[in-house]
């Protein structure tokens, strides 16, 4: 049943609600119990790097003789180092690798400059109203960092090629109190667009008219995610050499859906003056990483064609289940003015936008049904869709029979959802 | 040679001066380089815990049936809570288990405080002058923690039995203003003091007359570090429940010292109001801890009994170490008028106080002569010893030989500044 609401009569609709109702009460009979709500890896995937445990068969030495069990270092194992630089396409000396979480480091980057400032400029809390700015929808703990920190939001829209940049050109041009901004440049979460050639080289540029403390959290969680063809993108770092702009910029990385997700490995790269900034606030909270997980990290991708083999793994086991979202999608409204989606090369997650207004009730309507979707609204800062459409699907973590079944339902939802809307506005 | 200055003429210490000096030159000749700096395990003690890796053997489930590779969990695993139970003698549900550190965790109980106050009360960032009671000597990095922050420290003197009382209630009840205190509760870094009862019972008892926000952090770092007899360290919980002041304290503990140094466990101890306040400031920078490494952990020591059976072969190695030590002091000092010392029956320092104005110049000697010692002034807050007389001697990491050779030096460079010193005031 093809569903066009803006052509669709009140009669057409009532019938469209009635005979959607009652398919609605005889899933909800069912008593499902599905769950798409976090970007988590699914235990086939995990079971990709179970040899981890053991892998260092007595051996606890790094190949730089370092004894990994004792205490130190604090950028982290050169080699775990090394193996940031290749996932992020930078040098070495501009990496630390960490513990298991990217989150950590960001949340400490953004403390740094929050209490102390970055390379000498000034500690953001002396700002009158410092605030970040937040391509939406986006990455829900990013926002909560700032909203913990009472650091301000200010949205700026996603398009296909990343933030809308004359929006954020004008915004950073007409207020020297943006003093951040939050970017998940490959597949991003949860629209899976990867910003492209312009986007990435306007972002570069700036650090030339921002203030001098405003920083770039340029999460490349999804670095090496690709799911069928390469997707390349642009260097930051490159951008920023060309624009003198290189402090302006902090990256981020992390093993942790490569390998275990609760036990991976972590990396941040930056000019030296960032990461001397960061150091400084770090070691005074922590001696130093795990080095015994790191050297684990290195014994199981020596090279990076290994990592590389080890992604294609993943791919395998994911393309499957983003197909089966895509399909689904686009059986139901491929023909419908319902919605509209991104179809991502890469990632964890399927960004679907209902109508204006239904994304609650889509939510509600699903978890009624037993299908658990993360919270509307969750994708914006302090937790407010100001059109309330957006939904985010993560198929990632359900055996694919699951996702399947969980996607009836949402779609199902969707339509439901969307025509009552429409009764009600009519 | 016994050599005591009080009594000693002019001439008696000229002639030691040269005696000493001559002894210093010929070590000098031998180019050492030796390390008395950080309390290290040595490889012999991390050995002990090398079974670690590869114990999972596959399995990576909890007892509690949770798949550890995955994201979640920021209290960790019920078993790892378990544990640092067993260690603090507190009951498990008033335990979090984190990461690698409990510095970090401490930094984060210090930052919750100070950003957004504990348990409802005023943050310290608030306020005009907040400010720490230091026992001293003391650990740099509890200091180190403060000084970052802005956050004020008082010098409170180490008695043998625990920081000086009758100094800390005075503070307390004159400044409202002191709203944190550092304790090493057990074999006490770096002077190797236990509290006794008296101590722990008037700790307790802060919490009726200070200012509500105040916190003290129990640094448990030595819980179960004895090294021959058992040394009982009185409950600080006991302690606050018989007060009424449970929220006023906040305990750490961690298998740094057990198992891998930098690849251990770690642990937070307090009431559930304190534990709701430090997991809201720490859910915006991790989605959880290292699940798995804490799994390795609890299958290393499954019984408490095993643990303390583990505990006691790092006494082993550890004994001859500190016997070592305390054998060249008695011996170099046990007759004269050159220092003190306590004797410590477990932890990792031993501290000794040289006549006043010596410390800087003694650690400049052994440098000289080839033997690194943690800089003089380290164990203060601001690194400012007012006596200049502290020095804290590592003895767990360099072979017995080379701790031998180490305290010969140490033993000569003391002697020698202190025979200056004394021929400069006269």
């Amino acid at each position: 049943m093809t569903v066009r609401i803006d052509s669709a009569t009140r009669n057409q609709l009532q019938e469209w609600e009635k005979e959607l109702e009652t398919q609605y009460q005889r899933i909800c009979q069912h008593e499902l119990n599905l769950d798409l709500t976090r970007g988590k890896p699914s235990a086939e995937q995990l079971h990709l790097s179970d040899r981890l445990d053991g892998i260092l068969n007595g051996d606890y030495r790094s190949p730089d003789g370092i004894d990994t069990r004792n205490y130190g270092g604090l950028d982290g194992l050169p080699c775990s180092r090394a193996l940031g630089a290749d996932i992020l396409q930078v040098p070495t000396e501009e990496v630390m690798a960490g513990g298991n979480s990217s989150l950590t480091l960001m949340y400490h980057a953004v403390l740094t400059g929050y209490l102390f400032g970055f390379a000498g400029t000034k500690p953001w809390r002396e700002m009158a109203a410092p605030k970040f700015l937040c391509p939406v929808p986006g990455y829900d703990r990013h926002f909560t960092i700032c909203e913990q920190l009472g650091i301000g939001m200010v949205n700026v829209p996603m398009t296909a090629t990343g933030p809308d940049m004359d929006t954020v050109e004008k915004l950073v041009r007409e207020d020297q109190e943006i003093i951040g901004m939050w970017c998940v440049p490959k597949f991003s979460n949860p629209t899976g667009v990867t910003y492209n050639q312009d986007t990435v080289t306007r972002l570069a540029q700036l650090g030339q008219v921002a203030n001098p403390g405003f920083r770039i959290f340029w999460d490349n969680a999804y670095a090496i995610h690709d799911l069928d063809q390469h997707v390349n993108l642009p260097s930051i770092r490159s951008a920023t050499i060309e624009n003198d702009t290189t402090d302006s910029v902090i990256q981020f990385a992390s093993t942790s859906k490569v390998t275990h997700a609760g036990a991976g490995i972590a990396f941040v790269s930056a000019s030296s003056a960032n990461l001397d900034s960061l150091k400084k606030q770090m070691q005074a909270m922590t001696i130093g990483p795990d080095k015994v997980n790191q050297l684990r990290h290195s014994r199981l991708f020596p090279e990076f064609t290994l990592l590389k083999e080890h992604m294609q793994q993943h791919a395998e086991i994911l393309k499957p289940k983003f197909e089966c979202v895509l399909k689904h999608l686009e059986n139901a409204f491929g023909d419908s003015d319902l919605g509209s989606w991104e179809k991502p090369h890469g990632g964890y997650f399927i960004s679907f936008d209902t109508r204006p207004g239904c994304a609650t009730e889509v939510v509600r309507l699903a978890a009624e049904a037993g299908v658990k979707l993360t919270p509307a609204g969750a994708t914006f800062p302090y937790g407010k869709d100001p059109e309330n459409r957006n939904i985010r699907i993560a198929p990632s973590f359900p055996p694919l029979e699951e996702l399947d079944t969980a996607m009836s339902v949402l779609v199902l939802c969707i339509k439901l959802a969307s025509v009552r809307e429409q009764l009600q506005k009519a």
